[in-house]
């Protein structure tokens, strides 16, 4: 009887979907509401739907398929994990409007000087001298077009934005105007006003956004990064900052993360921390779940080849 | 020969194209190094490009015509001109792509919560705890259809949200899905998450965003003013703040404008002040002056019919 380690909070109606679908086969062991207990409790699981973390790796012996209720998922592809052959499949898609949006937020609040106006409020100033500039016209650079940077990009077109985009392959991808890899893009990034980071975190994307990255940026531009802290060097996006050469960095994510109290990221007057929340406001968040049961299915039934959403390991996403 | 007061500021090209329209026949006077000349200078002046205070419509003893460099010319429209026969025209959608951007931004930075992650950042907090909402589909009110809010009801349904339109007459303006007259929509306000003020300040607008209006709005509203400060009861709107009912303001107009220093709109933690900058980041202001010259050419050709953007005393812009 295969048990399911319940990590992401489920309802009783999806647990009750859960046993509806093998009655009486299905074990259920939900560990949301004592997230600690994963390590204790986990030795029968063979699947698990949430996170596992590094110290439960070793406990969790039975463990067979982990599906992410979420998309980055490079904690997941340890090689610890990856030798005992353990499927793994995500969710995408979930919360892309609400990252796209608040992406679109920080590049409006960036573009029409917003911080300015409340600089001076606090000063009692009416005029605050901003420095706006349109978005109509001007060039975004989108690194990584899954679910997130589609929807962005479809947006950021509609404002008038030039949008130049980077995938695996350098596919054409519209709206994108233009398409092309990581490794081109280098020499493609004189005229972009506007970068935002989707990359995943893989051995090929480690740091690749470096000072050279940032340094071939036009003056000014904005550095967005919402996906994951490890594809960007800080210190190199502070040096950049610090000598005026952009204008802002607004990070989601960051490496460690949350970054140490003693952060020079906490200090910095160009820079925005928005605490990994970009997800948040998306009302239904669904998706995972029903990614779930449909992949249950399939695994009941030994179709592994029809689950959805598969990592792939050699990719890291 | 007539004598025009250059009061906006113009380039020796287009000082040039003003003489080559009349040559020999043209005098200009050009105020816009020292603004305050005009009315010493300005007696012989039958035309003005720019501005006229207060203080200088009995000096201009000879003026026919005022081409507004701008949209709003409640000032221009003042009895003692109107008895003189005075002509105005204005210029419309010169920077309606800078506003729409400005209200959108003023918008997603309200819905993405923005500013909380800036106070969490000023005390060392990685999490701001984020009250985020989604702009796909939420409502935003438009009063005014001109050529800003025509620009801001496009980008907003691009995006997702659905827009209900106020226009003098409730005749459909697409994207908007619904329109209606501003008397018809305070019956309309319950579902409204954005509204945006973009009406002129006549006689029918004054104060006609009173306390009923705001306490008809969806609790949580947001209320983004960028029209004209006369046509908000201030006082009302920071009732409707303190009581909770609205969740913020953006002003970037306001009555008087600049606000006194003292004024409780530079201390209210939920009002954010634009400082009627909302117009700034436009690279191509030329539309003022090529209205101006069609017009020019028209009115010394004695085709008065066949001016552009004339302003309708009755109606008041």
């Amino acid at each position: 009887m295969p048990a399911i380690a319940l990590v992401s909070k489920t309802s009783p109606e999806q647990r009750a979907a859960l046993h509806a679908l093998a009655p009486g086969r299905l074990e259920l062991i939900d560990c949301s509401a004592d997230r600690e207990s994963l390590a204790a409790r986990g030795a029968a699981a063979e699947i698990v739907y949430g996170n596992v973390r590094a110290h439960e790796r070793a406990a969790l012996t039975n463990l067979k398929w982990i599906h992410a209720t979420w998309t980055g998922v490079e904690n997941l592809l340890h090689p610890e994990l990856l030798e005992r052959g353990i499927l793994v499949t995500n969710t995408r898609g979930q919360v892309s409007v609400a990252m796209a949006e608040h992406a679109l937020a920080c590049i409006l609040y960036a573009a029409r000087d917003l911080d300015a106006f409340r600089r001076a409020k606090a000063e009692r100033r009416w005029k605050a001298g901003s420095q706006p500039r349109l978005l109509e016209g001007s060039r975004a650079l989108i690194l990584g077009l899954g679910s997130i940077g589609a929807v962005l990009a479809g947006k950021l077109a509609a404002l008038g934005v030039r949008v130049r985009g980077v995938n695996s392959d350098g596919r054409s991808a519209p709206p994108c105007d233009e398409t092309c890899t990581l490794d081109a893009v280098r020499e493609q990034l004189g005229d972009v006003d506007w970068l935002v980071c989707l990359l995943p975190a893989t051995a090929q994307t480690r740091k690749a956004l470096d000072e050279a990255f940032f340094r071939a940026l036009k003056p000014g531009a904005l550095v967005l990064n919402l996906s994951r802290g490890a594809v960007l060097d800080e210190a190199a996006l502070l040096r950049q900052l610090d000598a005026g050469h952009l204008s802002a960095a607004i990070l989601d994510v960051t490496d460690p993360e949350p970054p140490p109290p003693d952060s020079p990221l906490f200090a910095h007057p160009k820079v925005l921390l928005t605490g990994h929340e970009s997800p948040r406001g998306q009302p239904d968040r669904t998706l995972a779940f029903e990614l779930f049961v449909h992949n249950l299915r399939c695994y009941l039934a030994g179709e592994i080849s029809g689950m959805q959403s598969r990592v792939d390991p050699a990719k890291g996403y």
